[in-house]
């Protein structure tokens, strides 16, 4: 068969393939990922790239996507289109599924972040004694899912007890629960494994209500082969960890994102798909396949087979919980707001379509309230904030800004609806934390020094960009104390467009899509809103525990800032409360990381059900002063900057 | 469309049905049930009937089942003939599905022999104070499902926990469980039917580890509609009771024969079938058709849906409850006699396709060794052996004999393989109890007194007439002590056979096959031997334990003998020890009744399980003496009558 050679632009990856794949194939192979919401079919149009060099044909029944201009440019279907000839792709930037920075705690940031709670490692698991060291977030580790290898003594007529009861014996010597259950498919041909296999097996167990389940029966010795998956269930991506359950270490890391935003931005949109026109099963399909193309590029990677993926634990926000079971979540946007459900039940993996072990565990992480899910107790893990007798405060930034103050006697939660600003909506050039995106942004004598993620050519800029951005703006005097631009000001960077007036970040020479990368009034103005909401919220529920600031030991900042989040700025906009720096704390996903510690240990995951029993979730609309504090926070940092804001200076 | 007239014959059921309909479903209507193990599909060749009046043309696809002659006689498929005018059918006795005597504890014969435990019967099941009376074994009322009629206060912004936590709360105030599980599927629409039924629903509950589980929310108030089936599978029949759950009322019951039988006819030829050339699916679709028709019939003669059916309780031995669960039963029958499991676990009606509500909890009685099974268990709990501190027995007589001896500190049991005599198998004219047995014989200066079962012509000879009938050759000096005719006998009766001496039982002229019914001395060798292998085995077991037959305080005898046992006969052969009359009780189908007792008791299903683990069973190849005892046993009534029997002369 012949083969021929693609290269993908703008990345210059170059793959060989044979005659006739198709180009979202090729592409695959290349490690260039491209937007397939449904899944090739040719019928969501997502995959749209451009033949820069050489020839395809259009195929007849993708016309419709394309313009008669973007026909001629050479635009095709990658999913619609066979390779005859040697090609040079263009992969415009709506099609790229670019990597995200904010995936997880990469290894720099848990480095710096993490001193209280190392990185979990073990050598070997140890069941008999569990050591417990206090303020080890995840010291008991048992994962959700073990597996123990059992040379079985053969029956004799004097032990001739059935074979589950050979295992259970077997097992009691190495795992101590009260007492053991074997699921029915597991027995089926229990009697061929055991005796094919010269009566050594491994059983795979998980744990359910304090007593042992038996999931699976292998031939043979597999105990080294067995892992898990943590999933951050985001509303706009979806990252997944695999994780050696032997081990407790992290083996691989991948994030897409979450294939539902077609159906709507954000979660009142999909709720509104959902209960209206549209149909749970499509969204809830829509996740699965997320975390399905994730555990297999991951599996495929470490090279592991999918059936020893044998748990798997996803924290997501209340809605994305209910969607990715199948649960209506209608009643959810609605007043009094109350979900189906708030504890998940425990899943096979069958039941709900992930492709790991089909008999494998799927947990998902217990919700607080229906706008404080189980994304927020995996961070209330992550921080360890419920067994320590000192006060602390969890702040996650997102669409909702979602704030937890407590110790380990009390808890309390809110969740402020902040809009998307700082993750890349409501502003022209905002996007998430991909490449390309202004990540950290300095005004030096009227020139703007900035660093992009990837070190690429700005295409944007991220939520960390324009909290660096609005205070550089600020202590440089070119927004006023209630953001608005000096009208005065004499400065080139200063234009005038169509919404008002709007400051140059970079100029078209410098960009990647040669314009200029702006940030207009209404831009401000929306940050602004996000920043005074998530700040009200805090300052309310602060109020409300009749704390003040400086009684907060710590501060946790979560949210999809990537990598970095320049604490001292966020302060000085008016975002994080004014209390020592040292006492604030940037954990990136600690969603993704509570996820694993409850992967990692049957411990932790029944402690997110105490935890999401105990906290106590306010509703904002409950706070009288709720939008005093919103209005007093729409100014740089706060209209009371002498009482709450005694250190920010510009 | 035209109607026509169809007579079965021999019970002159008549029924009137449309052109076209066929004579399997004429029957169905006319209360003529036919063998159709392939279900109407034309391949297993079991409804042969006989058109007497009036044509039908025989299925081309149907001939292979007949020869020459019997076409020539009007045989035809019941399920391939469609009724195109009037007709007269013959319904041959191998396509009958005689109704069983042996169903169950008939309520005459419940009265007489449970007089310690009375008919279960509650006017309300009480949750909370559990009334407790020592020696009643089915006190403590909580059927393994409960529907709970539950009218939740609607959220406010106050009080907006989730639907579930709703749920949870409303029934902690009925009944009280340290906590509740609610299945997925009964999650998917939770929110609409909440809301559909203006907050008043009603949730089917059971327990598993003390938790309790939802199973299932209906809308409105369904409480009163909330039905079980306790089943007993047996080898050769298989016999539905349903239970009103509310009120711990039987409302029905019904048997059929299993249709396993076509693939062996007892429990090793259908290991030998599955594990050979055979599968276990036909097997276990098989005896789940049994129970599905049953459970069919009952529903629809109650007016009753199936869906209102939320649990079942199953007993039979462990090799049928192998099968019925899908569970290979191949080292059953091989040394050492290990089955996989000995604890079923709990599954749902759809799993193992039982037609009942999809969400139904399935469970089977644990077993205790590969031939002592969950209808043993369901015999101690039905006699409430395990609860008191007098040493009392079970014999359940079948193919296989188990024995069980003890008290409420320590249970011994053992299975001898006694062969089919006492069922019907092994002898000529041997037959089930079914219609048109001999039950009841006595011999009166050389005239045979018989009574048979509906007081029709005789069709043979079940199991209790077999102990009359030998027991009146022995006492008329017809049988010698060790069971052969005797040789110098002048007696019109005794007639020599092709296979030795015949003793005539019923005359040409009585019976309804026109031949005499007889008794061959190989008959009479074969009944033999299954009683000195069930003596053999209880004199072993009492032997085992240090007793000696005074010692029990009450023997229980279960088994296949219809609603008759003339106690005094079965000691005088032999069969049972010779005790005073007034403490050996034939109990019937305790297996029926044990598996009833745990369908309306959680706390006597715990029971059981703990029955099955504190049994101890002994394999007889361990005694060194049963060979002896054997032996011994071979005659009439015993070898060592003096001993052994002094109670008995003829």
């Amino acid at each position: 068969m012949k083969k021929y050679k693609v290269i993908f632009l703008p990345d210059q990856k170059q793959v060989e393939v044979n005659e006739g794949t198709r180009l979202i194939e090729a592409g695959k192979e290349a490690g260039v990922y491209l937007n397939s919401l449904c899944g090739g079919e040719g019928v969501c149009g997502k995959c749209r790239v451009r033949i820069i060099k050489g020839k395809a044909k259009i195929d007849n029944n993708s016309v419709a996507f394309f313009t008669k201009e973007e026909i001629e440019k050479g635009y095709v279907l990658a999913c619609q289109t066979g390779i005859r000839e040697d090609l040079e792709i263009l992969i415009p930037p709506e099609s790229r599924l670019e990597e995200e920075q904010i995936l997880s705690e990469s290894l720099e940031n848990k480095q710096k972040t993490w001193r209280e709670s190392p990185p979990i490692h073990y050598s070997e698991p140890d069941w008999v004694s569990l050591h417990k060291r206090p303020s080890d977030p995840a010291s008991l580790f048992e994962p959700l899912t073990s597996k123990i290898y059992l040379e079985l003594p053969r029956p004799t007529i004097d032990d001739n007890i059935p074979d589950t009861g050979r295992i259970v014996r077997e097992l009691r010597k190495k795992v101590k629960y009260p007492s053991y259950e074997i699921a029915l498919p597991c027995l089926k041909d229990l009697f061929l494994k055991i005796r094919g296999s010269d009566w050594k097996i491994t059983a795979t167990l998980s744990r359910h209500n304090g007593i042992g389940q038996i999931l699976q029966i292998e031939e043979g010795d597999t105990a080294d082969k067995n892992y898990g998956a943590a999933v951050d269930v985001g509303t706009t991506t979806v990252v997944v960890q695999l994780v050696d359950l032997k081990t407790g270490r992290v083996i691989g890391v991948e994030g897409n994102h979450n294939q539902q935003a077609h159906y709507g931005e954000d979660v009142l949109s999909r709720i509104a798909y959902v209960c209206g026109r549209g149909s749970l099963d499509l969204l809830q399909k829509a996740v699965i396949e997320n975390i399905n193309v994730l555990i297999q590029t991951l599996a495929r990677e470490k090279g592991i087979r999918s059936e020893d993926i044998t748990s798997m634990v996803a924290a997501g926000n209340t809605t994305m919980s209910h969607i990715l079971l199948g649960l209506m979540p209608c009643s959810i946007r609605d007043d009094p707001y109350v979900p189906t459900v708030d504890f998940y039940p425990p899943v096979s993996a069958k039941e709900v379509g992930i492709h790991i072990n089909p008999q494998g565990i799927i947990q998902v992480l217990p919700s607080i309230a229906s706008y404080i899910g189980g994304d927020t107790v995996a961070g209330v893990l992550a921080c360890n904030m419920a067994d320590r007798p000192e006060t602390t405060c969890l702040i996650d930034i997102g669409t909702n800004g979602e704030i937890v103050i407590g110790n380990n006697e009390w808890m309390l939660s809110c969740s402020a609806s902040a809009g998307p600003a700082f993750e890349g909506g409501d502003t022209k050039w905002g996007m998430r934390a991909t490449r390309g995106a202004i990540e950290k942004v300095k005004i030096v004598d009227g020139k703007v020094l900035y660093e992009t993620i990837g070190k690429a050519k700005p295409r944007g800029i991220c939520g960390s960009g324009l909290i660096d951005l609005i205070y550089e703006l600020a202590k440089n005097r070119i927004l006023e104390i209630d953001a608005r631009y000096s009208p005065s000001l004499q400065e080139r960077r200063i234009v005038q467009g169509e919404n008002g007036m709007e400051y140059i970040v970079a100029f078209p020479e410098e960009t990647e899509t040669g314009e200029a990368l702006t940030v207009a009034q209404t831009d401000i103005d929306n940050i602004m809103r996000s920043k005074a909401a998530i700040f009200a919220a805090i300052k309310s529920l602060i109020d409300y525990a009749g704390l003040s600031f400086n009684q907060l030991e710590r501060i946790y900042v979560a949210g999809g800032f990537g990598n970095y989040l320049n604490i001292e700025k966020a302060v000085g906009i008016g975002l994080l409360p004014d209390i020592p720096r040292e006492c604030i704390e940037f954990v990136g996903n600690s969603s993704l990381m509570g996820a694993r510690m409850a992967l990692l240990s049957y411990h932790v995951f029944e402690k997110a059900i105490g935890i999401s029993q105990s906290i106590t979730n306010i509703e904002l609309s409950k706070f009288a002063l709720f939008a005093d504090e919103y209005m007093a926070s729409l100014y740089l940092p706060h209209i009371d900057r002498e009482r709450l804001f005694p250190s920010v200076k510009y």
